[in-house]
């Protein structure tokens, strides 16, 4: 157990959430910004350090005590060992390269620690929510971009660089569309929002879209419709929209069979905005697919759930991230005399 | 190290091997015979306890030692705790629920070790074959049928019921041809030698075969067409045997993608007799996809390599398999007084 609260980070596609949270996974304060996009890093870490000492002095004017460290999770690739982003493929150009853990570190004159998104999603929700009590447990995300983590045998997949677990960028169509990181047919270039908005854009350009998602395109504009817009269409009748849904939730599933079939996980863990507005329409099928498709004795064991601690599922992974990466900072660790 | 030499058996869906195998991993005598199909399980387990004793037998008249232990691998998924074949998807419905282990075990009145062909094979190229000196190793074998095994961070992926690691049922192609397994689009369903041999007949079936192809169909029978005939009316230039081909290749090369950004393993290891008949047509393409399409850090550190042991790599893998499951068999266990 850390012996205090700690600060944390979870920088996202979206948005940059900063909190105070305890040693328990209790979030006490929190700020929530616009991840900044186009500008440089000097002033990205200026920004972010601003959001977390706003967190801090809020916490501290409730009388809390000193946060004993900072824990972040951002998007990957990254480098966990010096807190260097490496190229993001959802995040633009000047996040590429930023020495985000030092910056944070040096600014707040905390101990830092800094892991992909996804492995503090697993942390948060393997301590303290969805994934309590399991060792074999796969977490995809499915939001702006579709991400992941595993934990099988009771420890973090990280493999030799800590890059391991990036289960969105697993091919599921060798045919299919382009991804954000350049390789075709993974299942992030079906799931995503980033995909989903893209193509019902390209719907309504070749005129395959029907009138609810033609109508948004006029009021908005094309290049405007988002994910969420698709589904609203779909939801109105809209064939084409539709079409892409199914297609998302099709790769989803597929995607979950091969995770089943590799890891032979007890949970598999469906998490991030996709999957919270879908819900159901989203878990059955998966579910349903498992149950055809995977390997028998996978398929009888897993469980295919929704994480529980929405947004917060990073913030809260940030407590069992500083535990396992500054362990001077654990009282568990230390002598009892 | 172990005390002393052990029978080892491979099961395979073509041959069943049998050996005497030491502490170091050399094989000092072997007998090979082909898989009984269409038997019943006590037929087979007497066809396999007479190779094993045959090879003891040899052993015995050579000088050598009785062996200490016997170490089983067989096709997956099996249930390695009680010894026990489940489904395996290659072999005949005689296999299915077969206690191999104890039958084995009690008919040469040893201490028996089992566990699924791949991990017997990754364990002997680990120890004493091309993983040597691996921590993340991913081995993915195109053989009669498509599996694999994984190392990660130094230890055997086993999942909860020791059935991880099956690899050759990722999916690839949601669209594609049902795997023998029962799914769509597998990279097994592409790759295997049942599948070319598969995509070979219906090619003749449908005309779209060249002359080649056709040939062989006219000697020796369309229904007898195997994946070498399809490999050979290749080379002979036939189109359709080399769309097969090139589908097969493709699909391999696309799941190493996936797995390297899913494992970011320092060495994949590709084995199995495709693997071995292709060489470099099948290692040369599957490394441009990796340098092409992997995460930057995952490609840049794996190395794609083929498996070293051959045929041997299971009986080898023995080794380290008995020392595992029977450690007080493993000196290096035993106080040093």
């Amino acid at each position: 157990m850390l012996s205090g609260a700690i600060l944390a980070l979870d920088v996202g596609a979206t948005n940059v959430r900063a909190a105070v949270v305890g040693p328990d996974g209790t979030i006490d304060v929190r700020r929530t910004a616009r991840t900044p996009t186009g500008q440089a890093g000097d002033a990205v870490v200026s920004f972010i350090l601003d959001l977390l000492r706003q967190a801090r002095d809020e916490y501290a004017a409730s009388g809390g005590r000193d946060a004993i460290a900072v824990g972040i999770c951002a998007p990957g690739p990254l480098d966990a060992a010096t807190g260097t982003l490496i190229e993001p493929p959802n995040l633009g150009g000047d996040w590429r390269g930023l020495a985000l853990g030092p910056a944070i570190g040096d600014g707040l004159r905390l101990p830092w620690a800094l892991d992909r998104d996804t492995v503090g999603t697993i942390l948060g929700e393997w301590h303290f929510g969805a994934g309590r009590g399991s060792t074999d447990l796969v977490y995809l995300t499915i939001s702006t971009g579709v991400g992941g983590a595993v934990v099988t045998d009771g420890r973090l997949l990280l493999g030799p660089d800590g890059v391991a677990g990036e289960l969105g960028h697993m091919t599921v169509d060798m045919d299919g569309p382009l991804c954000g990181c350049g390789a075709p047919g993974h299942v992030e270039a079906f799931a995503s929002g980033v995909a989903i908005a893209r193509a019902g854009r390209s719907a309504v350009r070749d005129g395959s879209a029907g009138e609810p998602l033609k109508a948004m395109a006029e009021s908005a504009g094309v290049d405007r419709i988002t994910a969420e817009d698709v589904s609203r269409a779909a939801d109105l009748g809209d064939r084409a929209a539709g079409v892409i849904l199914a297609g998302a939730r099709r790769a989803v599933a597929f995607a979950v069979v091969s995770l089943v079939n590799v890891f032979a996980p007890d949970v598999v863990m469906l998490g991030g905005g996709i999957t919270r507005a879908w819900g159901e329409h989203l878990l059955a099928p998966t579910r349903s697919a498992v149950a055809e498709q995977a390997f028998r004795i996978q398929a009888d064991r897993v469980r295919v759930i929704a994480a529980a601690l929405g947004d917060d599922g990073g913030l809260a992974g940030a407590v069992p991230l500083v535990a396992a990466r500054l362990p001077h900072l654990d009282t568990r660790e230390r002598p009892t005399t």
